[in-house]
């Protein structure tokens, strides 16, 4: 869909470049027009200079003299369109996309030797704004959804504390609460950029297991001084009520420091793929620690050494150890468009639009070049910036017609700058699968056509 | 729902106020079970010292010794549910609420005389944080939901400009953007508070017709400077492509200042019944002006007169004038949990949780009062508190069994501070009809049940 919307795109714009002129060009001033940064970075406040003029222009306010088939008469007015000439459909009690907008799904990468196996991906190319809406949230299961009655559901705090407790949502619910803007990456996102050759998929299908939700539920700071945690206790075991139980450690220091048990995502209750009733939210660490279908909390003075923690996520370096319980998601940033499988209709200013976000706390700025990285800009960063949240930013780009790549590099309020990509593969060598966050450059070539290279 | 939901919980904490104690009660200290107000205000921390212990205490870790139908086993682990027997259920392209949140939908008000005339109402007393989920934004519609094919939609710009403009989609996508989240409500929202009676229903069902999004858009600034507006333009007049081509006026001072067009609504595209594929977003200003399915702006020196802001959106003032162009919201706030329909299971400390929210701006503070306004104290504000967005609040209250009226207050950084009912409608008449935003109070009896008195 991304790509076909953008091929759309292309004729309306190029209808916009016939000798038929838009708007009178009122000239932009020169200041405005001089780039900012190498390959035509320019200051976005191009826009309101009339740096782009895509509308069709009505001469002289007759739009039937302007020969436009999508205008009825000499008043100018549009025409009456169909749905214009009947009533609409009637109300519903609970809304849905328009069937236009169908194609933007997420796309599913299921293993069909395990049933509910897989990952799908949020189409972040087709989002616009930090939210992702919950029913393109991205998913990563290991045995299906399980499809919970919350009235049957518990919840269990036990092992190292005084007092083990267990919680119906229902009581849950009566707990005071607090409510964050929050990203979600899993930590095996983007690991086609450790492959050898530039994978070419659209930007969703290749980045997409991260997306921002607003979570609201009850600190675990309140549930786990309840249970009275013995002061060996060192680390919390989190069990989800999958099929396959899964499991995983946190440090209790995290966990008592901002985790919270969320019951509501984006105003309403979970989502059954996003762990309806409960799921532990970890802040700014990766995905696997954000248990869905929350069941269990066994507090320990060890990690429980599962799954999640020895066979996957770990990685071997070039000094020959492992790397292991790398929680947190390092900061990270991505063009959104242009991105791979887009085109550029024809040489003209375009906006770059991309998400950036960081697991350690705040952007605290976004730079992009256009040049392959040899010279940079600061992107606008859209308020509010929050920490542990998708940034939007946007800047100005004027494409000349000669192949270009852009490229994006985030950098968060620790000082910590998204890593190029050699830097990061000379870090971690050529083992990696998780935690891939360096700088993805993106290649327009002179026909307009998008495509992913290292570079 | 929300009231089969809230006595569902009684049964929950009925139990937990069996013979069998929760956890050792560590005591509260002194200070913190300390009223900050009357009727019972606490400071809000008191949650942290276990001012609320609704969790089952499980003996000594032995689940099964402490006779808990729920849990299986010596170990003290919960029994294992059958959903955790068997695969879970298979990927899905688009999410959508667990069948067991069906319940949580919106309530339609249809005009059975007039096809797609009516309002839907947000169930604001279901939902947690600031968001509403897509699916339950309120709606007000005149002539139903119109099934607008994107390719076909143009926006015409035209009036008083010096060059008339169409755009199609495909071409407003590529100018630049910007997000904010906002809330939207209804100008006739709340308009059961002008009766001589409370109203008893639902929170949603009577303050409803508001809810909160982030929208991003195109601003309006940037299309009107490429129209190149003329200079003695004073109003715009927007109209809808729906089947009575609604419109309305609004200055145009606002309309540059801050209102954009709209084609994302909380990360994807508007939903059809939110004005797919474009809407006018006029931040803080009552619904109507932000015109659903926009298809024209007609640049003017004179408001329309439209229906809508003559035969309706007007109201008689005690002094015998009539207010009109009534435009922004004022500060306004609802207790959302304790509200209308719910029950309290006993004497017990509760956290009472609201919204508020200003069309002028930050919402500055909320006061919350447990004995109808006599003494107030503030409550805790969700961060980021964000400029005419709805801002969730909270604060603890120890409800000790008697009678006792509840309430919040709003105020904005503009100073203004949300009036009391009486001095509301001394200033409005008994002619009022919208722009309701008078402080609810809610009645809690010696049974625990809630209802809407005027107080």
């Amino acid at each position: 869909m991304a790509i076909d919307k953008q091929r759309q795109s292309t004729t309306a714009i190029a209808r916009n470049a016939d000798p038929a002129p838009a708007a009178n060009p009122v000239p932009v001033s020169i200041d405005d027009m001089q780039p900012v940064a190498g390959g035509g970075i320019l200051h976005r406040r191009v826009f309101l200079r009339r740096g782009l003029a895509l509308a069709t222009a009505l001469a002289g306010g007759s739009a039937a003299a302007a020969g436009q088939a999508d205008v009825n008469d000499a008043s100018g007015l549009p025409a009456i369109p169909p749905w214009m000439r009947t009533p609409g459909q009637p109300f519903t009690p609970y809304g849905h996309p328009s069937p236009h907008e169908k194609p933007v799904a997420r796309r599913i990468g299921a293993n069909r030797l395990v049933p509910g196996n897989g990952v799908s991906w949020t189409p972040l190319e087709d989002l616009g704004g930090m939210l992702t809406p919950s029913g393109l949230h991205f998913e990563r299961h290991h045995n299906g959804v399980p499809q919970i009655d919350p009235e049957q559901h518990r919840l269990l705090i036990h092992g190292l504390v005084a007092q083990p407790l267990t919680f119906a949502i229902d009581d849950l619910v009566r707990y005071p609460m607090q409510s964050r803007l929050l990203f979600l990456e899993c930590g095996g996102n983007s690991n086609a950029g450790w492959h050898q050759e530039p994978i070419q998929r659209p930007l969703g299908s290749f980045h997409g297991l991260v997306s921002c939700s607003e979570w609201t539920g009850v600190p675990l700071a309140i549930l786990l001084e309840q249970a009275d945690v013995d002061p060996k206790a060192s680390w919390i075991i989190a069990e989800g009520a999958d099929a396959i139980a899964m499991n995983i450690s946190i440090p209790l220091a995290k966990v008592v420091d901002d985790c919270f048990v969320a019951i509501y995502q984006n105003g309403e209750k979970l989502r059954p793929e996003n762990g309806y009733p409960l799921r532990l939210i970890v802040p700014g660490w990766e995905g696997v620690l954000n248990v869905k279908w929350l069941r269990r909390l066994q507090v320990t003075d060890r990690p429980v050494m599962a799954r999640n923690e020895t066979g996957k996520y770990t990685e071997l370096l070039p000094s020959g150890k492992a790397r292991q319980f790398t929680f947190v998601i390092d900061a990270k940033s991505l063009i959104t468009s242009p991105s791979h499988g887009q085109l550029l209709p024809a040489p003209d200013v375009y906006e770059i639009r991309g998400l950036a976000w960081s697991g350690r706390g705040r952007i605290k700025k976004v730079d992009v070049s256009a040049d392959s990285g040899k010279t940079w800009a600061e992107a606008d960063l859209q308020e509010p910036v929050l920490s542990r949240c998708f940034t939007r930013f946007r800047s100005a780009w004027k494409w000349d017609g000669h192949p270009a790549i852009l490229k994006s590099r985030a950098a968060d309020d620790t000082g910590y700058v998204q890593p190029e990509r050699n830097a990061l593969v000379a870090e971690r060598g050529r083992h990696g699968y998780f935690h891939y966050n360096a700088i993805v450059a993106w290649e327009v070539d002179e026909d307009g056509v998008v495509s992913h290279v290292y570079a």
